[in-house]
């Protein structure tokens, strides 16, 4: 997003005002953050949802604010940072590396319609178009009227714009379908309350849509905190529909109308969700489940299962539970 | 939508590779596709929803895709296409007349702020109107900023369209009020999945807005498969309101905001439907039916009946069973 | 709203047809329409709902539209104007001071690029901005592409407003955020049907977004009727939300996608409100209530509570019917 920042473990400490003694090579170079499951080498990384502990055991991130109930899940190359909130420091610690995170100011920067016709080539645009730098659009793409396409987006070939759509951060596959008045890739709805302040989580990750995907109008998909949200190939989703941060949906899924999804669940390939429908955050749903329309799903779904109600349960459940 | 196109059935059959061997005029002269309750002589169409098995057996089509069991039902004038999957057969035929048909490529030709003044009395509009060719716009009409009028629509006298709507194939009345960042007939979320291939439905219907229709902000109307999605008379329409394909409501009808009703419902007159309800597709809903706030409905409603809940049932049990 | 109109009270009651005798000074000036909890002097009022019984008996309007039950409850020095139908003749009188007030027309003059920038200091904006008349922006105010401001706006110091975002009778705050395509200070959703005719109510009211308000993308906040729609300082709401006319919310709420809260709700401090649930209209909700997600609100709720379901019920009652 911003230019690379490199800072040592000890400056980084420091800068938050962390103060507890640590075992370890205090002046490891930190390039990033990171969470949990990707975290790399030299990235600094958290733990404070405990369905992440699996990710714990196994990451490779060089450092990690942890729980001290948890240290002894920490593979033994990876530093620990003990803190009783852990997420709190990581939040301190992503403003460090990416200071301008929260609203990504727009560059204010646009090309041209003469510029926008020499660079990208076989492409139809209607009235108004603005695109900011750093955009690349692909052959054959179709684009509405008053459409907006910031900074560090991608649009695949042959993919279609609707008309008022707000595009920013994200990485269009290609045939992808974004109808009207849908807005992809604004930052997503964090915060902590850190000593009664309002905190707002930085959003560093990317929209990703595969190709094939199709969204209907006036949907809102937000972009991920610092992982990504993810929509993946041949999936179809209805209108005014709700993605959060950090979702990730399989392959061939069908996403009837008004469905809110919350933030950093997963949902598998093949999976329908009927309208209305709501999926509580950091869920998994298994492969080829379906979830009847209006549902309320607050507990993971196995693969297969075919779920309604609010709470979901089993479909037979449901409706013996509504003769 | 496009231009008229003619085939002899046997042509027809012969380009969608259907095999079986028919009774009747091979080389009967079809001129278009239809719905089974609207189809006239020289249109073709098809029944897979028993639901609709009555209009079957008064159809006008001059020929019909049905399963073997709906034989009996058909008029003798009708040719009979045996068919175990009468929608999928009928999905090619949609698009051999209406090639170009599921997502309307915009003409990219538009009218100047000169042209719209000239062409169409008695309007405002604010800055940034779109109108591409083949629309039509009655007197006292008000606009507002960041409008697109797509090709095939009629705005009736005194109608107001607030900023960032967006119209495409339809046909508005007199005195209707779209307020801002609507999407009015956009095409309809509809697929089947054949042999793994999901395969996108064609929609050559329109939106119809009747006489006094208000429609909320943020809302989306779809346009019909190749019937139309109909707003009666006088019928007022909340805020983020979803409104699928095919869907006809009556005249005098409240909807309050965020309701979302699915394909091919029909809703009688004097309805009145409280916030977040949703309504299942291809029901039935009678007149001066009251569905309460947040509803599930998925079954038909007689008239005059008073239901809420989830699924929504009569309203004193829903009463009951919540005491 | 428009020029203050001066009308006395026989003046009123004849041009509205209302022929019953009545006790006071029937030539009392009266300069204004407003509700019974705010009325002033040589205002006009109407109580309909007994909700609002006890604002009656404070009042200090110089006249009141009451049923004949609710006389005793009058303050002396207010005269009484009986009606089986108080409101309906209230709306009658607003639109004497009001003519213009349902559908807030465009002025239709907007201010150049150059007038923009040397009206308003320190701000960046986007391609395709419109800002009508009668507008304020404050130092330090970041606009996207595509935005609408209508006239009688406010907009405060260092608030970021989205692109496709339309604004119209609204004052907001500083440090306020309102995402992509979000609409603010629309007419709210306001009926009557008198003798068959459906009477629009008039919407002269304004919205206020008090300072650091956070509003998601696609949402929508209508305008008040005759008071106004109030949402409290640091209140975060997320996307494709519906906050219908004379809503108030506290400080320091979080309201998640899709919430729909119905008109005239009140709603206090440090309120988390869970996605997709829906608060009827004319509600009081109290200061640190947690709503979980998909709740459907039919009842006040009093200070502290958690409540969950449809019909919401404290929370421990939520998960004991449905385990």
């Amino acid at each position: 997003m911003q230019k690379k920042i490199l800072l040592s473990l000890s400056n980084i400490l420091s800068e938050i005002n962390y103060k507890k003694i640590i075992k370890g090579k205090i002046n490891i170079i930190i390039n990033n953050v990171n969470d949990i499951r990707n975290a790399k080498k030299n990235e600094i990384s958290f733990l404070s949802n405990i369905k992440y502990l699996n990710f714990l055991q196994k990451t490779k991130a060089s450092a990690v604010f942890v729980q001290k109930k948890h240290l002894k899940y920490l593979p033994k190359n990876t530093i620990a940072l003990i803190s009783e909130k852990p997420e709190q420091e990581f939040l301190k610690v992503i403003n460090l590396f990416y200071p301008d995170s929260y609203y990504t100011k727009s560059t204010y920067k646009f090309l041209t319609t003469k510029q926008i016709k020499s660079k990208f080539k076989k492409i139809k645009f209607g009235l108004n178009l603005c695109v900011e730098e750093n955009v690349s659009i692909g052959f054959g793409v179709l684009i509405g009227n008053n459409v907006t396409i910031k900074k560090n987006s991608i649009i695949g070939n042959n993919s279609i714009l609707g008309s008022s759509v707000v595009i920013e951060s994200s990485v269009v596959g290609k045939n992808v379908h974004i109808c009207d008045g849908s807005i992809i890739g604004k930052k997503g709805f964090g915060f902590k309350f850190i000593n009664g302040h309002c905190y707002r989580v930085p959003h560093i990750g990317k929209v990703l849509l595969k190709d094939n995907v199709e969204i209907g109008a006036n949907c809102v998909v937000d972009r991920g905190s610092f992982s990504d949200t993810v929509i993946g190939k041949n999936t179809f989703i209805d209108n005014l529909v709700h993605i959060a941060h950090n979702v990730v949906i399989g392959e061939n899924c069908i996403v009837a109308g008004q469905v809110g999804i919350a933030g950093s669940t997963t949902i598998g390939n093949n999976v329908s969700i009927g309208g209305q429908s709501g999926i509580s955050g950091h869920l998994l749903i298994g492969n080829n489940v379906k979830i009847g329309g209006k549902s309320g799903v607050v507990k993971d779904i196995n693969d297969n299962q075919v779920v309604m109600g609010y709470p979901a349960k089993p479909f037979k459940e449901f409706i013996k539970s509504n003769r």
